[in-house]
């Protein structure tokens, strides 16, 4: 980077600008939030070579991301998004293009979600460090604790893609890394090299990898009992959930939706389809508990239920109940 | 470190935990506070080999630097600290005693402060990055804006002494860095290494660099009219200041404190001693700015005033008027 400091502090502060009746944003020791309820807190780090690899991300799906998992952490928890700090430690090799594309990958986020940049702090660092804070607010936050025997458990969309995506992508060579690193929006991407045509919901399966969308509970939180993130897979995620609530769970195996995309690079990759989908991790979709018998209506997928016995169970139309461990779907075979 | 991420999540909760009135802490997605009026929220790193070395840097001394230095910038809004979140990416070389060590700090400066640690992340990382997020509450919080011509310059105590710490710290032999890094409580500690002793006042200097503590602004807010903390220096955080007001400031040479010890140290060192106590970052007093007279007597310094001439000035007894640089004292020379 050529930039100094105090040069980037000042581009980034007249990029984001805050309302006056939500606050005050960048410049000051700190940033105000005017809320009118509870205010709901979280942070992620994602690091390079831990969290992400820049063979085939860009930084502006860095920026995208680093909003997304901190803003799906806010409404897993019922709240409104509000704002956004975000530190950087970065080595001497980003460029000032780079840095540029990571705040376009924040700012397009951002506005996707409704949410203001108020604050942050960069410096030098050996690898990439990205750290990134939300906070919103709830007046009624709902929390894992809340699950009874007898609810059901729902899910938001498939799951499975982000850790399908993170799988093809470590088989991708490098032109075709390079291709999806160029690539902004998957959705209105149509030119993709023919091996990875055959994926049908390719682009899907690469967002949801490089830049999920956070899932937001606003047609169905009310009904919700209790509600969690799927950060880290649906098996370990409800083991938390119902550790929590002292219950165990029944997954319905059939009930769990299947991405098309998800059976053809299982089967292209020679694994088990179901392993991403029962215990791959950075979906992004919401764990959701109700005793609602109508969830379905507000666009929830049932998959299982809560019952007394601890431990997590699927439930196999030919295998009947077979027991898992929560560290997932690998150790249960 | 031999631990893994679940079981250091759960000593973590499991040893902080947070009053059910002011919300809800470790465990579920996000944190809630329940907070009375405006939130106020900061972030800084502080990384390895760029914000501090481990040859004399106990784990401890991070933890509750990390904690002091977010904590600061709540101060400096005024406002009332409340909640803290930490992250931290550190390399397989960080044991698990190391890494209790930074935990004990964090609890420690909690304690000290009265907040809570209320959410985090740990991963790994090539070199520690640790990264901290202050929240508190504020009625009306004090702005770096709100100065005005004829308005006086005050800080809290003696400034320079982190960064004479930094200067002594950075000369001192492997054995008598290992002495330092072992020492917890710099009050109390009387055996310091014979070359160390003839600099009195060594455990305030060495404290205010590796463990400082933020300035709590109680006794004086109430006549503040803007307030930031002096953490990269008075005359460039002096300058900051101003160019929000659009003001220029005086800064009176002779009214400046000088701490037995940095005439020393800077002695010692061969520097000139102004130059840390106009220069020098990181002692995290305050920067008040009042029109009150009777302002030394809510325990505040006058060191100057504010004026309408844009630029930062020394009026030096002997010498009159000096214009300076913001970059610092070393450019003014």
């Amino acid at each position: 980077m050529k930039k100094d400091e105090l040069t980037l502090v000042k581009e980034i502060r007249d990029r984001f600008s805050l309302p006056e009746d939500i606050g005050i944003g960048i410049g000051d020791d700190a940033a105000v939030l005017n809320l009118k309820s509870s205010a709901i807190l979280t942070t992620d780090l994602m690091i390079e070579d831990v969290h992400f690899e820049l063979s085939y991300t860009s930084f502006y799906h860095l920026g995208f991301k680093i909003v997304s998992v901190n803003v799906s952490d806010i409404y897993a928890m019922g709240g409104d998004f509000k704002g956004f700090l975000f530190s950087a430690g970065v080595p001497e090799t980003v460029s000032d293009q780079d840095f540029k594309e990571l705040f376009d990958g924040i700012e397009d986020a951002l506005k996707h979600y409704g949410g203001f940049l108020i604050g942050g702090d960069l410096s030098r660092s050996k690898n990439i460090v990205l750290s990134g804070f939300a906070v919103g607010e709830a007046e009624k936050p709902i929390l894992r604790k809340g699950a009874q025997a007898g609810d059901l458990i729902f899910i938001t969309s498939y799951l499975g893609l982000s850790s399908a995506g993170l799988n093809l992508l470590n088989n991708l060579s490098d032109d075709e890394k390079r291709f999806i690193k160029s690539i902004r929006n998957f959705k209105n991407c149509k030119e993709y090299p023919d091996r990875l045509l055959k994926f049908k919901g390719i682009n899907e399966i690469l967002e949801r990898h490089l830049m999920p969308i956070a899932r937001k509970p606003d047609k169905f939180k009310h009904i919700a009992k209790a509600m969690m993130d799927i950060s880290d897979g649906l098996l370990i995620d409800l083991h938390r959930l119902c550790e929590e609530n002292k219950v165990g769970a029944e997954i319905y195996l059939d009930q769990l939706p299947i991405h098309p995309a998800i059976t053809k690079i299982a089967d292209y990759l020679n694994i088990e389809p179901m392993n991403p989908i029962l215990s791959g991790g950075e979906d992004y979709e919401l764990l959701v508990i109700s005793d609602r018998q109508d969830a379905k209506e507000f666009g929830l997928i049932p998959v299982g239920r809560i019952v007394e016995e601890k431990g997590i169970y699927l439930i196999d139309p030919q295998r009947g109940k077979i027991p898992t461990k929560p560290e997932g779907w690998q150790h249960f075979q």
